[in-house]
């Protein structure tokens, strides 16, 4: 294995770390290197604690009283005002709520009834396909639209016409990890005269998000990822303040009412975001939410986004030597946080990663993924991940039979 | 107080309780008499070792191995199929995934488009409003759908026309208590050529379901009420298995695709059950789920029924002397497992309850609500409540300016 820096340099870049102490606020097995927290988040160490006090104290003490008493109804919107910060968004303007498909439909929806007159919702053919189907499902159902696949965000130009009252566009792409201008492709979306969603499940809390700042219309997210909010932790939505008196979505529950414990028989939306709820949340996972977002609370987004490219760099020009081709951009400013290589036996390579303790993962059909997440990965973790690489590849260890047995999900 | 029956008598009930042994697996706090099992069950004494389990190993240490290794993956689908014999459905025909509200929506549209020449859906206009809202939410959408509101079940053969393509009632009424006859029903509204939606939160764990036997096309409920799920736990929804390769719904996520893991631009639905799935569950939330199934499993429908009609008569018999409207219907067969008693103070009456630890809550404009949970409720706190209740009212302390303030959720 040919390397630029050693693993002693790598030690001398941890001791320098601004975030090294974030480390401690996560509880991670002994003896793995986790490179897959763009895909489900660890485990933040003070989120057992406060589940079992929900679970324990809110639930099986306090029962239906915890409603009120431990401020369950308002948080959507309390942990909503929280986590917008962490994309660049002012007060009033997020919920925590269902999951990021259901909450895509909600603002597809919202967005189709404010542009009346355009019927297209244009989304990325490489998007996660949640997103492709949901606009399907979405146009399918309301009257004259369709959804229409772009190639690639680079056609944008060339097929936004009269027509398109959407965009819907992942600021980091789920496979490559390649980042979008968020800034430049708004504007010219809107240019246009169609409405931008982003969907920013691969770049919270890997990177400063500025969706105000940006004039972004809509945001839908997910917190299992970067964000350690726990397998299937709610997700959220963003809705700009100067939509939400005209926005209406069709999924319109109980918690989205103007006066939901008046138990009125026709529908009126409440003021401002909260129109975007439909009803309960899962309060185990708005509770786990809640224990992460104590940790982000103290992470500085510049300190975060500096560690991830230093990382990802660093596992780019670690792995450059091996031959793998290296489909993520090496350009900072068009990089996520996560590294994708190409190899036509990458689900083998990555199983006998996994067996190392490297855990990372594979999309069909030749892509090894691996996420690098700033508050709980050291340099040195980095080093030795690249270099296990090396060695499943040059031993051909991955080619025992045991590592070709597929799981449900791989 | 007048009443019929002694304390000691209930005593003696509660010695010949066949289900008094199921109260050690739920977890109580002491000194509370909890009456609203029917708005958020009791915390199942295993959960919290469950819940921890499931953060701490299966989150914590396994990470993302966990969508494979333990089943994440196929969890709606096994809730679903343990969950099934609650609603008297064969296997394949439910999911447990989002929210009441939510699966509404999804069946609301799957039978709109089971039936193209008819554009109306019926409901009751006393349903839990969130029904109501979500059916205007997936007619504005759905083009030249509208929603129409019955004044009641009664007025259905009076509606009933070729442009009616579903109704959606509820079991059991949440004010009420009163308790529709499902059969009877759903045959009248297939008859009319219509497909019938049942909405089984308030019946659910309660007494025994027909889904089957009963031909219903379509059913939604929640977990959080009778069956002890925790507070905001996934809700299911069932679809009889001669719909299911015809039905589609909109909210077509990647969770519900034939390949999910193939990543493909265009949605293909799985067949069967599968197809009305969205994204990632809750695993919190399917994990709590799961605990409490487990001491579902081990309960008779039918002595659960038994008890329950014999506590609300106990509860109905011992209040009746206080000259309270009971609104709930005396007759057995038309009655859920909730008592609702209209006093014009209702609500500061419940608040006065409250604060002598019997938990009841309080619907506006004038009901009282007392839910009788068989599992975990004796006749001897039945009794006792009815006691507390007389006391109240006798000694007016529910004038108490305390307990006239209102929280958000009332």
């Amino acid at each position: 294995m040919t390397r630029t820096r050693t693993r002693e340099e790598c030690a001398a870049l941890d001791a320098a770390d601004p975030l090294a102490g974030f480390r401690a606020e996560f509880s991670l097995p002994e003896g793995v290197i986790y490179l897959d927290g763009n895909s489900l988040g660890a485990l933040p160490a003070r989120t057992p604690e406060r589940v079992r006090e929900l679970v324990e104290v809110e639930w099986g003490r306090q029962l239906i009283r915890s409603w009120n008493e431990a401020g369950w109804f308002e948080l959507p919107r309390t942990l909503g005002g929280r986590l917008a910060p962490l994309v660049g968004a002012a007060p009033g303007q997020v919920v925590v709520c269902d999951t990021t498909s259901v909450n895509l439909f909600k603002v597809l929806a919202a967005a189709l009834r404010l542009r009346p007159g355009r019927r297209t919702v244009l989304a990325e053919e490489a998007a996660f396909p949640t997103d492709l189907y949901i606009a399907e499902g979405v146009t399918g159902l309301a009257a004259g639209a369709r959804s229409v696949l772009l190639p690639s965000a680079a056609d944008l130009d060339r097929v936004l016409d009269q027509d398109v009252a959407a965009v819907v566009l992942s600021h980091v792409d789920y496979r490559t990890g390649e980042l979008l201008d968020m800034a430049g492709i708004t504007r010219r979306v809107q240019q246009a005269g169609a409405l931008m969603i982003w969907d920013v499940c691969h770049s919270v809390g890997a990177l400063p998000i500025e969706l105000d700042a940006c004039g972004v219309d809509f945001a839908v997210g997910c917190t299992y990822k970067y964000l350690n909010g726990g397998p299937g932790s709610p997700a959220f939505l963003y809705v700009a303040e100067r939509h939400q008196a005209a926005a209406e979505q069709p999924l319109s529950g109980w918690f989205g009412h103007a006066r939901p414990f008046a138990f009125e028989p026709g529908y009126e939306p409440v003021a401002g975001i909260g129109r975007f709820l439909t009803s309960s949340p899962s309060l185990l996972g708005q509770a786990a939410l809640g224990a992460s977002l104590d940790v982000w609370e103290k992470a500085d987004l510049q300190a975060v986004r500096a560690k991830s490219l230093a990382l990802t760099g660093l596992f780019i020009e670690l792995v450059e030597p091996l031959g793998l081709e290296v489909v993520t951009p090496r350009q900072v400013d068009r990089r996520g946080s996560q590294v994708a290589l190409r190899h036509p036996d990458g689900y083998p390579v990555v199983q006998a990663l996994i067996e190392r303790g490297v855990i990372g993962d594979f999309r069909a059909p030749d892509l090894m993924r691996f996420g690098f997440t700033p508050l709980y990965l050291s340099y040195q973790e980095v080093w030795d991940a690249a270099r296990h690489l090396a060695e499943v590849l040059e031993s051909g260890e991955w080619r025992a039979e045991r590592f070709s047995r597929r799981g449900a999900v791989t």
